[in-house]
């Protein structure tokens, strides 16, 4: 039942496909890193003709177990030049699932210079000229579209970053209440952009829906798995409660909360930006927090969070945007911040690469540390306009520094480093620098068994056991992006003996078939493998999986210790 | 009776030390790759505390050799990531020999955030704060240095481009008039004003001279090499009548003149920018056809060119940069050309990268194709004066084209592609693909061969025997660039039977010692294999020895040929 939607925009055509045989067991990262690695050159132009867009829900996706309507999109990255999977919720993979479409591949640019909108119903795909919503934010495209077509509408888009080019652009999810998720990381927005594809709107009605090959097995374990998630106290109940943002106090406590474009551990606002602070602020405006990105999820990380009138202001507001442009760039008010997220929303930028990004513009004195306002009118005049500022901008933060000079980077394979310092939580910086995607908490997410005690307890000071921590979550990871789970079910599988058989039974008993847990390891490991291959063939050597060198000799405080991992050490993680 | 000098910007200090026995025989470009290579991180920041400035005159500079005057400077460079060499004349290499000087050099970042100069003498180097000069163009420094220290003193400095560390910053040498050459390629600017040094100015007062081992045999080996020089038609005839840009109505013709961003080989206007309209225009206004750009240069490639008043505009006027602003940017007047150059000269950009790059700038939509007071406007007001648009196109070619998402970006490792379409020359093509240099057409000048015949024939049409070109002549090259010899050397040496030979006995006679043609060529190889060595461990692979894919992709009129080589021909350039 299963098909493969194929889309040329050079010939501006369509075609619905069958399954190639070895495409049929996977889904998710797994599938959309196959499919870049089969039909990609590696080391073509990101944004030239024959990079390709490809999306795919995960294995599990459009069923009912819990959390598990996670998009994968994958491509070459005109950000790192790697292979790239970046996965969002919203309810585009659960419509794409629930319509048979296994994978959507998008190929070719097209050899005028119109804009084009992809709409997609269970027949396949049309494509259309689009010129009203050009230039447009994102929230007037999902407007717009939701007026055309209707509110069930599903909807993936670019904002004005996308349609520039921008190697921070990311592709904007519609999640159940018409708001924004993104395919954040690595420029897929820009990639989008080279093709000339505005959004791509969704149609699910009729859809035949999942078939369960053992409905009973399935409900089972599905129950088993959502009351692990429940039962859980980071995903029942910390995530709940405060969002991710829950993190900024953790950190700062550790140490480990990058400040000031990473030159110390710790923000003296703290306060100002925490968890706790943005919970007791979205009650007292009546916001909500809680929140799903996708029916079906209960960890409901996400929130609303409102201005001081009551008035909606942002969701999935996240502690990576808020560390990010909080104590990285010393911005102390969230309202600030909250306000810039909605803005990076509507353009359709990565908030953590934007964020990284002006941690350097500031080190370059582009604007100053602290300055909420500058950042943004900085967004919406310069970024949003494209001027010659917001090219440079929008380039993000490797881009920033190479265009000033600077030498405190963050990055790693020109991808930011986000949320956690590597000098303060040493096996973080083991999943930066040998992630296929360039620096990426959610890779391998160390903060887990480094910080949070989950998953049992790594010094997170000490070199030892860092690169076996990082290597397991980093496969594990690898294995879970393609069911199409939220990361963060990682905390209770690390935890709770019952949920990660449960989840593998659910997709046994979803297809019929006898995977083990050493099944999906090796899942894991093989879409490892198949993602570096890529980028060794790009051209990436042991010489890329290394952190800027300034993370060896500049100790950060309050610990006063660097990142002092030989090149031997880092490189053991891919013996595996 | 050498010495090296080494210069700490750290702790501002300046030693003389003894030459190492491994360094001893080396000079030029062996001798800045070996140090390179051996006291510089290969992925350290360019810019940062770890890169080193290396000068060192060649072999046989300070000798009455002729043309054996060129500088060679080397570091990481900014703008490849590369192992960089780029030699200039002027009078600095001279000078340096004659006082015994093997190698100058630079290490570490000054710990404020002060200018200084360094002052070189037979005695050593001082360093001193500098204040008066930051900020200026590179005329006024060489006219305020000899007002203070007098008409003879050696000047090498930075314009306000390497002041801001852009990437295609170059470091200007005074030549004997007092005007401007250049080591301009790969942004050793930048990496000297992130040392923080404005200039180096030079007293050779009282120096020692260079002792030659066997006066006599040096004498007549000096004047066979002499004469093949003057007797070549090239180096002899084209050359000093011409200038290299001799070259544009040759390469129109041979439908290889890259024009409007290299979409096309042939420009329309090649007529009114040729070297034989810009010799007749320089008799007109009383400009000089023939110039040298040090003493002992008895080719005189270079020239004066004056206005329509008579009144000096720029000297050293280069085939490389009348093809980047003329055909590649479709400019079609000679003195807009000339004006830029001169201002080019004055910031200290490379003109042959900032040529390139202006091309892409125009496929962005910066400004329009044959916008020569658009080019002369933006150089002035933006690149000089580091405005934000400024500080995109001083990042280079590939920034520019990162920076606005343009996919037609002539590029290997970075650095721009010069005045020659690999597609309608292939030979040049590999040379590019495989330079250590990044695309750099004197690492490996298959013109000789390819249009001149210089050196036989090699049809630049088919791919036959032109990676076994472009292999010997990267040699060759590698080696000559040791010597202090300027590069057009070759075309005598590879046409007159006794021309290697002499220049074999004056290094023998010079030195006292017996080499070889052979040993000259193990010599070559072994630069070459130090400098890739650098390179991989930097993380480059064969992946990067690539050219752009759209000369796979595009057929270049007049002759609709693509550039055909598969990665497994190019790949056997390494096989030596």
């Amino acid at each position: 039942m299963n098909k493969i939607f194929r889309v040329n925009m050079t010939t501006l055509t369509a075609k619905v496909e069958d399954v190639p045989a070895n495409w049929a067991g996977l889904g998710g990262r797994a599938l959309t890193s196959t499919i870049v690695s089969e039909e990609v050159p590696p080391t073509c132009h990101a944004l030239g003709p024959n990079n390709k867009l490809v999306f795919a829900p995960g294995l599990l996706s459009g069923t009912a177990a819990a959390n598990s309507g996670r998009m994968s999109c994958g491509a070459k990255s005109p950000l790192t030049g790697t292979i790239k999977e970046s996965n969002a919720g919203g309810t585009s993979a659960q419509q794409f699932a629930k319509m048979g479409i296994k994978a959507l591949i998008i190929e070719g640019l097209p050899k005028d210079d119109k804009w084009y909108g992809l709409h997609v119903t269970k027949e396949g795909v049309t494509i259309a000229e689009e010129s009203e919503l050009i230039g447009k934010g994102n929230f007037a495209v999902i407007e717009t579209i939701e007026a055309r077509l209707g509110k069930k509408t599903g909807v993936m888009t670019i904002g004005p970053a996308g349609e520039m080019k921008m190697a921070m652009a990311n592709i904007s999810v519609k999640d159940p209440d018409s708001k924004i998720r993104s395919h954040g990381r690595g420029g897929l927005g820009g990639v989008m952009g080279s093709k000339k594809i505005k959004f791509i709107s969704i149609d699910a009605e009729g859809a035949p829906g999942i078939t369960i090959a053992d409905p009973d097995k399935f409900k089972t374990a599905a129950r088993v798995f959502a009351k692990a998630l429940l039962d859980h106290p980071v995903a029942g109940e910390g995530l709940p409660t405060y969002g991710t943002n829950v993190l900024v106090n953790i950190l700062n406590e550790a140490g480990g909360l990058p400040t000031r474009n990473f030159t110390t551990g710790q923000f003296a606002a703290h306060d100002n930006i925490s968890g706790e602070t943005m919970h007791d602020t979205i009650v007292e405006r009546g916001g909500k927090t809680k929140h799903g990105c996708h029916a079906g999820c209960i960890i409901q990380c996400s929130q609303v969070y409102n201005d001081k009138d009551g008035k909606y202001v942002t969701s999935g507001f996240e502690y990576e945007t808020i560390w990010g442009l909080g104590a990285n760039c010393c911005i102390e008010t969230l309202d600030d911040i909250a306000e810039a997220d909605n803005i990076m929303d509507d353009l359709g930028v990565d908030s953590i690469e934007t964020a990284v990004m002006f941690g350097v513009a500031m080190e370059a004195g582009v604007l100053p540390f602290g300055d909420g306002k500058g950042v943004i009118r900085m967004l919406t005049e310069e970024i949003g306009k494209g001027t010659a500022l917001g090219r440079i901008l929008g380039g993000g933060t490797g881009h920033v520094g190479r265009t000033y000079g600077v030498t405190r980077v963050p990055v790693v394979k020109n991808q930011g480093i986000p949320a956690y310092d590597p000098r303060s939580v040493k096996g973080i910086g083991i999943t930066y620098a040998t992630s296929t995607m360039g620096a990426d908490h959610t890779a391998g997410y160390t903060i887990a068994t480094n910080i949070l005690n989950v998953g049992g307890f790594v010094d997170p000071l000490k070199k030892d056991g860092q690169v076996e921590l990082s290597r397991n979550l980093q496969i594990a990871t690898a294995a879970v992006d393609s069911t199409g789970m939220c990361i963060f079910i990682a905390f209770p599988a690390l935890d709770i003996p019952e949920c990660l058989p449960a989840l593998i039974d659910m997709i046994n008993a979803r297809f019929g078939i006898n995977l083990t847990g050493d099944d999906v390891t090796n899942l894991g490991k093989s879409v490892l493998k198949i993602e570096r291959a890529f980028n060794q063939a790009a051209g990436f050597t042991a010489a890329d999986d290394r952190l800027p060198e300034f993370f060896k000799f500049e100790p950060v405080a309050p610990h006063n210790v660097v990142w002092d991992f030989s090149d031997e050490e880092i490189d053991e993680f891919w013996n595996f």
